[in-house]
């Protein structure tokens, strides 16, 4: 392990989310030390964390993400990469182009998140995107619509990360534009609250991404869903190649979430941080 | 006005939904007595019942049924068609062709709201479909997605109404397939526990078209949605060409749905009958 990110995901974990026990931790960087194809030995990678049977109709299909029977690293049935060590299979691995520094290609895991919504919805480059939520993820959707080519709003509550989004070439505000009606609406907020707003600001036929998972059962309004003939489209993880080419191409950078880097021995303190209201990525070095 | 039917939707409204007040119908059949356009006067025509600005950009997409300022016949500021007369705007008239006979042509509003399916969603001939509910509703989209080549399941409680699945081609069922994991699953039951079912019984990345709406909001598993990447569909009114040319062709027949027929002054007692649990289709003659 060279590098690892603490992800919302681990501190849910923490609080007993997946009923998950083992080592956290799913972002990472990390060079080969030994694997069944010596080529790889020695090379500087990041890491799908879906590890399928290998054998099901969704691993047919390259979806060990969906495939049944998954283990998921640090979330799922797989001990995780806050550790100095960590095993993956040789297919999960993507070797990491030169120019990509490791404090960038420690995001290869969530940037690919980000990158999932382009590959399950259609965004026009005319389309109007909102976004719903300021954190990590949220900061990562709206460089990746931006630079799309959307034009995307980011509704956000911390003047450093819309400033962010503004510097990636988004709108940023404080609140719903009052002309609502966008065609996309990506809710990232974390709270059950987004999606209401999400399902007021879509236009009728319009699509609301669901990227945040929340505690319980949200009440929903299906009645708008269904008058309105929105489409709600859940997203979870996506894959790794389109991120890796933003990444060494330099059209997306995103550095500016980097908010502190810990020692893996200072794991606690830097989970206490990671945790702190409006933390951006808190990374851990072995 | 030569024949309206009752809907579940009118049913509905008598009981506050919407908060109309007016005469209620949306679904008829009538003989053009009056109309700018002479070609018109003496046909028999079928209508869609929303009834758009004109001027707005959903207006100008053909899509009068999502203009923010439209009204809808017997159910939003305009009055219905359980009446002797009713007016409607040229541009919402179909003429019926002559080979489809009055008690099938009145179908063609919830026909048109079965085929909306297929214009929202692309249902692939080889994928599996479950349609739950065996409503009016659920037994016109497993007619209309059975014809069009998918291996579709209708789950439903009544024997004689799973038999008219059956006879259109479709599966039936009392209960959910042990086997789930369908590609699409309609949600036709009306009650809250038919979307639990849904996100069930969908395989991961599949699409649950919601066509149900519901009392309150109910509490939805939106962690589901989001790990499984699910696509929930709203779907509500559609275009009547694919419904004027299925029933012409004889590919779809709802007469079996057909199940009494009241005059309209014994109108009470026809929306009585239709209020009757597993009542299938109540039509009104004036």
């Amino acid at each position: 392990m060279t590098r690892a990110g603490i992800c919302c995901t681990d501190l849910e974990i923490t609080r007993g989310y997946m009923g998950y026990r083992g080592v956290l931790g799913h972002e990472l960087l990390g060079i080969v030390e030994a694997c069944d194809d010596p080529q790889l030995v020695g090379r500087r990678v990041v890491a799908e964390i879906n590890l399928g049977c290998g054998h099901c109709r969704a691993c047919a299909a390259d979806l060990a993400r969906h495939c049944a029977k998954r283990t998921v690293l640090g979330i799922v049935g797989k001990d995780g990469c806050h550790a100095e060590c960590v095993t993956l299979p040789t297919g999960n691995l993507h070797v990491v182009p030169d120019e990509v520094t490791d404090d960038r290609a420690v995001f290869a895991e969530p940037l690919a998140a980000a990158f999932e919504i382009l590959e399950q919805v259609h965004v026009a480059p005319d389309e109007r995107v909102l976004v719903l939520g300021d954190g990590k993820l949220g900061l990562l959707a709206t460089m990746v619509l931006s630079t799309a080519g959307a034009d995307t709003t980011l509704v956000g509550r911390h003047p450093h990360k819309l400033a962010i989004a503004e510097s990636a070439g988004a709108r940023a505000s404080t609140e719903v534009p009052a002309v609502a009606g966008f065609d996309v609406v990506v809710e990232a907020t974390g709270n059950a609250a987004g999606l209401a707003t999400a399902l007021g600001a879509v236009r009728p036929r319009g699509t609301v991404v669901l990227k945040s998972t929340y505690h319980g059962r949200p009440a929903v309004d299906t009645a708008r869903i269904v008058i309105d003939e929105i489409r709600v489209v859940g997203s979870r993880c996506g894959r790794f190649g389109p991120a890796l080419r933003s990444l060494a191409s330099g059209r997306i950078d995103p550095k500016p979430l980097v908010e502190e880097t810990y020692a893996l021995a200072d794991g606690v303190v830097a989970y206490e941080h990671a945790a702190r209201k409006g933390a951006l990525k808190v990374c851990l070095v072995p």
